[in-house]
């Protein structure tokens, strides 16, 4: 099982690239960032993939998550000058599409660069070939504004999918996804409601909750609850339960999840443990 | 390009297992933390990927990385007594072996029981359906003991690739991986020396480093260097230079690094910029 995209929910997957990730130099916070922010809005992830600053790594994962028909893709990281800056090359690769200068997004970096020169930053006003480099897009793209760094995010149409480009330094994607990118993501997205609760649950092994959990989730069958065994407390186990439930409109899960709750910590006391909310 | 493995570097790829990953929730330290482990002892870990609790989507992830020729998988996470735990599951059917008990697992469960039961923990000796579960391995697997939790792992043999699967919770990834799994992974890799350095850039930008960087590298074809843009402090850009190379003895890459370091001192301060290691 595992909750499937339920009601249609609108799928996303995140490509992370770095080497900086494949060598656990970096935590992928950039991806959990992204994976909070879309399940807010009522999107369904369905995969993040962490893959190498390499062409073939990167466009067959583009490939791969087009072919699972993934509506809303993903990608942060390796949009900079550097000649291992190479997502466009991948995405380029991935969809069949030339890559091309892109007249908008040059006249981003050259607004970009000229206000660095005006403040001292920049000593050279050239738009030597690594600069130019970040405004050749694949064919069709628009251009993001990216207001904290240099390299535009990039939004690409493929048939009815969509593939979303954004740096890799967290500052400048969470500007991008925030200020460019959700609102056309909330135009095309499925409208739904989400609720969570936590409840922690003490003195009862996970073992113990597990029959007790699966009956209450077949008593409510838009609920789900995780378990997150918390470790122990002067040998007291402690678990954290971690509800969700999902659905079109708001008033039916809270009614369920209330009871869901209920339920739970009924049959945890009756099992000799405790909760707290 | 990107650093493909050198010298034929074992490969691994990591899947990560858990929704609450895939809704943000929970930031994924355990990749990391492998993928920094495999990187100190000279793996090259080629891919991550992190899915949800859903059966088919683990077994595919599980599939595609046999299929890509990966070396090592190592699965983290679905391995104890809920519904939703269901990695052996997974793997079982991407290897298309049955489920079975597994008598020494058994055993470790048992053992484990017993100890919890003494301790005042468990308030039942029963060997529920959901704790048997835990010692179900896929046909041919063998278990390993988890000092920190209950679940086993698990290390399983398909031709010449290898999977392992561990718990979800850090502390028992981190213990089994150190004390059960390091010894056979070390006996299996091929061993590689591996060096870093880094050096901190200011005062120059990215997109000027970036020839700089392609320069010192196709002088020195072992060495891999990596920009991170960090910001900017007062105006003043700063990038921060990871340098990495990877070789069967270490003599010959020491003297490579010291001088790719030294012609990156050299070339940043002709460009106006200052270093610091």
């Amino acid at each position: 099982m595992g909750r499937k995209a339920q009601y249609k929910q609108t799928t996303f997957e995140i490509i992370s690239i770095g080497n900086e990730l494949l060598i656990g130099k970096v935590v992928n916070t950039n991806a959990s960032w992204l994976a909070k922010r879309i399940t807010e809005i009522g999107g369904f992830i369905r995969r993040i993939v962490d893959v190498r600053d390499d062409l073939s790594e990167i466009s067959s994962a583009v490939r791969e998550a087009l072919k699972r028909g993934t509506k809303w893709i993903i990608t942060s990281g390796g949009l900079g000058p550097t000649f291992d800056d190479m997502t466009l090359n991948g995405v380029a690769k991935a969809i069949k599409k030339p890559l091309r200068l892109n007249r908008q997004a040059y006249q981003m970096l050259v607004e970009k660069y000229k206000e660095m020169f005006e403040r001292g930053i920049l000593k050279s006003l050239d738009i030597t070939p690594e600069r130019r480099k970040m405004a050749e897009l694949p064919a069709g793209a628009v251009p993001l504004r990216n207001r904290v760094g240099t390299a535009p995010g990039v939004l690409i149409k493929f048939g009815r999918q969509r593939i979303a480009c954004l740096p890799g330094v967290p500052a400048e994607l969470m500007d991008i996804f925030e200020n460019e990118l959700l609102p056309t993501i909330q135009k095309s997205i499925k409208r739904v409601h989400m609720i969570e609760r936590t409840l922690i649950a003490r003195d009862v092994v996970e073992s113990a909750l597990a029959p007790v959990i699966k009956e209450v989730m077949s008593r409510h069958p838009l609920v789900y609850i995780k378990s997150h065994p918390k470790g122990r407390e002067s040998g007291v186990s402690i678990i954290e339960l971690h509800l969700t439930a999902v659905a079109p409109s708001p008033e039916k899960i809270e009614e369920d999840m209330g009871q869901a709750v209920q339920e739970l910590k009924e049959k945890i006391a009756a099992l000799g443990g405790t909760t707290e909310q």
